[in-house]
């Protein structure tokens, strides 16, 4: 047995559950429920026989619909929806002649597999929402925790000057708060109803078009929007882009734990699990196999926005070819959207945290990377521009020599003379140079408890 | 003289005033700006002397600075940033050598070009949003002139059934009213100050780093956010991708009216303007060379923003490579979104109709179009089923005959029986089907309205 | 029953021969088909005994590899291999405990994984070559038998001067024998062995790693490249740049059929099948769904060769996420490929021309598209200035009056001075204005024939 | 003064002699070396009189054009080639009015813009090709001089095996290899002649066009097509491909390189320059400038070659957007792969190679990535399996006492009783496992010697 999407690799960048949303049956039940919240809404409104609706209703399950015939008949008719309101008349005629000829009444194709489409999207939209909040609170948690402890800031890929783990934390949160702000205006615009007709103005519903609409989208619990929206794609191209960029978030993450995780840096490592990275013949290897997955989706995720994005020059009221392109594009960047974040998620929350190395790696400049610090308290005293020229003096040897910068400073005369030695640990001390660190983790943290 | 930005084809496709904002110039004077506005922000906290920031505001002139060695310096020392600081301390040291020790204080490279470019971000987010409140009152104009003009609806590119004009009008302005939406969104997040020094932590400024920060936000009237944002590039993408996705819409624009001025199709015309895309030779050719210059940026606008999408994997404190990627692609975007609405509001304002050609389209296929119409009355009186088969017969036989749907509808006693020959005409007006397009139309101008 | 990749929207825009070739069962197949030459060509040169090639080859069918188990294997280990490995050697041990220690020896996952994807691409390129050579004939007999058929040219979606049927056939066929090329080439450059082992030196097969890698190449009709490519994904990103120029050509030929096709040109038509693209109540509806198709291929593949540049950026001897954004990317490109092509061929086959809409059209500007010619004619006589003043009034008083531009020019004294009745005729008919078509013709299939 | 093409990041990326190709002033004269190439040719074959060649040649200099004037008149005709021939036959006028009436004849404006971008392609081509066979050359000389230092591999950015430093080298000069078969044969497409008229029939041309464009191609040396290709782009695309494709290789290259400068690995090192990548109070810090800039190309150019295949889409003889897309991407790319080669030119030539700290990382595990080797040697006598126990047992001991995996063997009984000291220190030595890199550097410089 397959998973839901039939694609060998979908587990190692997705989850089940968003697989699930995105799956052959799923995708199938969610335009057959936009068909059966339509005759009801139809019936409603007088346009059908309310006797129609009984049989409708019970006929539109996935199960009852032959996925090769549908396959074929959308080879031919260049959509799933003209097979399947095929199949699914079929099926009610079946048990009710009558009730059949009131299928798919006034909905064009289109209708029925965007309307679908943004049922699927609200599925995930609420996974990802949760898998969002999850991650934002371990985050948290972990700024907290890890608020004061001192690691390498790097710039350039070069060691620069001191920061926090807190704070590195706390810049993801921060980001990803963002994100959800971006989230929540998205569901105000994405998750509304599509219900137009042939060309758009539900003529063939004649006075009846817009009351129709109204209970449909109510049944469904969409928004109605002004005008149908066939082929001004905005709202998709704004979902394509959310998922994109909180990949793309997701990814520098990855990106700096997998390089934090190399063996040379040694400071994170992403939770071990059995079967999960290690390798039996090479026990210092510990591969980092989440963050691989997030990186592919962040890999992946650009190209997928761009085809969205490209396909919105669609012709007049139904287009050919830029619409098609969404179709696997969009629940690509959904399932990659969630895959990601499942993957963070445990990455973050059981995070393991070498202290050792992280002092180590501190320490591997021998307090070059603290000058500036020293630079400063001395400049107080004796000049900028004295102590910039005396402190890189002092680096330079101490870079010669091969001695820690405290022992080159120590032995400088004026310097001892402005400074204790005491003082001089002090200022050499990593954790006494990481800024507004503690100011802006808090800031983060209130923002995050602000939308939480 | 060349215009802003050096290039040849940046009329066809941009705006003087949106090229002017992304101009060398404009771009070294932005960063001069911050550089004044840090002057003064650090002396407000005594961090730097009062007397050191009149020097500096002096020199912070783009026109003091030698644009040949920034460019030098900056392909040695890998961004703008660097080099122009040199510059600028110099220019300062020639007037306050005190004053030059005082250039740059506490800041790093990308806090400088990253606020430099959310200044100028700022400026092109108002030449947008000014050229998009005009091309949404044209649109609102011509929709309410053109509300009831009939006209061809066409999906899959063939004719379908009857819209009005001015619904399509009226569609264009509900997308564009969502990017409306976005757009103000956008500013509360992406107009932020970049200020962190090295690392990120502001150290360098010990206890004066928040209050500096503030102040300088203030000076430049920019939000100050709870943290700087040098890796986390969510705010630049999401303006790539607002930018991106306006474009799009553009970009339907101009390929529908650029289909509809097809030498077969003759619906629509850009404005006649002199020496603009007719052919002294080719009197019958008017080419739409400014839909061509929307579809250029629609075309180019997924490349860029799925670039700046790319970027966002930053290594760390602060990046190399995915930061730098910006710094073509979101410029590039701003100026293509700029004149593809420049161009659009030309268009628009003064679009030719021809109604006769939307009159003879409409009637292209001698009535088969509005077969349904004829087909839902019908079935009123005999039944949907008997007169689908009814309207279907008819239809291959007007096909088959070359005659017109009235006419053989006229000769079917059935029909006749049942509707007297203006009822049948009345039913084959295509301004009796257009369905919702007024209601349609009346909510798109309350949205367009609302947000005005 | 799913079809082989599980999408439901796999039919519409691929083959089920193309889909087949990426199926779960047949990329399991093919990495299974690696394994079982690994292990010949170990045998063969005494590095494994030869006595476990039996039960490792029985063992290596798709069909005794639990897929389920596969996908979450290669969940936790990041990749298919990894759990395959496993799993397959679980399969042997049962049959042969002692061959089992032996599966896999010397190879890395990524040794089994690119080898099998490249047995996958030589099939899909079969595939593919055998449909462009098709297509290629297809279109060489339609530039033959409608070389002289003519056509309006059209610039910037206007009428411009003629050009014939076939040389649009030919321009197209001229495209493809250069794909035709650039596939031959790729294939000497793709179809090449992974085989590196852990690092990529073979180191833990001694002596004997080149002799090994020599046998398992020719086992598999492989190329053995200098060095292994773990890392060097040129290969990879030629193969999905050639697939995307295919379908970017592809794409144009379905862009202007779907053009043609328009109900107001209706010049050419994809041949007509059972429910493929009619309209039972609108007949005079044939919509372009295999354009659509093609179209749609041709809006996704820019984005996934930009996936698989993106990708190219691989750390070290072996990556995390550039490699693996390939797994989706490169089979969806080829798959696309192969669908447009099928469809492009079925529809060139059997395309439908309609002449008498060919000929209206060409007289649509009643004879203006042809004043160039008649310019040209007078211009010999009486000056090309003349000529040109002449033939730009008559234009302008031909459009004025709604009079054919033979009908303005045939009451000009000047013009009956210098052309007879008949000249003038025989100047405004557009066969005799096509200029090098036929030359351009033979050229084109000229070199179709030195490829077939 | 600015740079040559206007931007002031151009010289991050780009390289003075590259933007000087794609300068606004190059631009202009490629074009006019066309029109001056017209007249010759139309001159020999007496379409023009011989008389006007004269007056045309002289004028066609890039000097004698007004840029601003160009720019407003590109604006307005939507091309540069429509308001360079008026402006160009207002200065042929003023010397010549009987020559000026020649100008650009028989040609389109696109025949002109294209041609002129293919000799600029062919100028970018050749810079590109010798800067890459100096690459190549250096590549191999460092291959030579580093085929035996041991360094260690990396997979999943985890330390793995060992290889040689000349293997790295090795691997990247075969993939710029196979890109310099990929330019060679570019080659023998792309550079051809467009020449093709209004509708691409050259029909104004009568029985002179083909002597015409023979004549034109070989003026300017260029390969006579078939045909017009204006709205076939496959050559335009497979340029975009092949610097794209260079592109990515010398990203992986930067990105490899800029994480052996990382502060923690310190391997290898751009080379030392002035102002290049230091930082003052920083000593410790050699930021990765050069390979920076190559990243950054390598982040911008799939995006670009996605535009460009997008554009691919171009409607009938000469179309609307998909073309005009060009006129950016393609130069941007030559510039960023001229740029990026330049920059990994100079640093491959004098990279620092810190062979004290290849040694200290190959020993940072103590010798467990060696343990394969032990397990090999041990196998061939006491069984693979005992082996592998034994060693896996050892490792874990290591790992959990911080003893070397020497040390631990070394006291290991069974170990001792099949190895001798000398031959378990030989076995822990990486220079004695790094497999086939000797024959796979061989091979690679074979090949680029075959192809040198």
């Amino acid at each position: 047995m397959l998973a839901a999407t039939g694609r060998l690799t979908d587990l190692i960048c997705g989850t089940d559950a968003m697989n699930a949303v995105w799956s052959p049956h799923a995708t199938v039940q969610a335009m057959l429920d936009v068909e059966a919240a339509l005759a009801r809404a139809s019936a409603a409104h007088g346009v059908i026989p309310s006797s129609a609706v009984g049989a409708i209703e019970a006929a539109c399950r996935a199960d009852a619909i032959d996925a090769r015939a549908l396959m074929t008949g959308a080879a031919a008719g260049g959509n799933l929806a003209i097979p399947l309101v095929k199949l699914l008349t079929a099926v009610v005629k079946n048990a009710d002649a009558e009730a059949a000829k009131y299928v798919h009444w006034g909905a064009t194709s289109q209708d029925i597999i965007d309307t679908g489409t943004v049922l699927q999207l609200r599925a995930a939209l609420d996974l990802v929402d949760a898998d969002l909040r999850d991650l934002c609170a371990a985050l948290a948690d972990q700024a907290r925790k890890y608020r004061t402890t001192p690691m390498m800031g790097r710039t350039w890929l070069q060691q620069a000057l001191p920061i926090t783990l807190g704070l590195k934390f706390a810049q993801w949160l921060d980001a990803l708060t963002r994100h959800r702000e971006r989230l929540a205006m998205l569901r105000s615009r994405a998750l509304a109803l599509q219900f137009g007709g042939a060309a758009g103005t539900l003529a063939s519903l004649r006075d009846k078009a817009q009351g129709v609409a109204q209970t449909l989208a109510d049944e469904l619990s969409l928004a109605l929007p002004a005008l149908p929206w066939h082929t001004e794609r905005d709202r998709i191209a704004e979902t394509a882009s959310c998922f994109g960029m909180l990949i793309g978030t997701l990814g520098k993450m990855a990106r700096d734990i997998s390089l934090s995780m190399q063996t040379e840096v040694g400071e994170l490592a992403e939770p071990a699990a059995a079967g999960k990275g290690g390798s039996s013949t090479m026990p210092h290897k510990r591969n980092p196999v989440g963050c691989a997955a997030v990186l592919t989706a962040a890999t992946r995720a650009p190209g997928l926005v761009a085809t969205v994005f490209a396909g919105m020059l669609q012709e007049h009221e139904r287009a050919l070819g830029g619409w098609q392109a969404e179709w696997e594009a969009l629940p690509e960047l959904a399932r990659l959207a969630g895959g990601a974040l499942a993957h963070m998620k445990t990455i973050v929350a059981d995070i393991e945290v070498n202290t050792g190395r992280l002092a180590a790696n501190l320490d591997a400049t021998r307090g070059l990377v603290l000058g500036e610090a020293v630079m400063l308290a001395l400049g107080d005293r004796i000049g900028r521009l004295d102590a910039h020229k005396l402190v890189e003096r002092a680096s330079k040897e101490a870079v010669a020599s091969g001695r820690t910068l405290f022992d080159v400073l120590g032995a400088d005369a004026t310097v001892m003379q402005h400074l204790s030695t005491d003082q001089l640990k002090q200022l050499l001390d990593p954790a006494n140079y990481a800024g507004c660190a503690q100011a802006f983790i808090d800031a983060a943290l209130e923002l995050h408890h602000a939308n939480a």
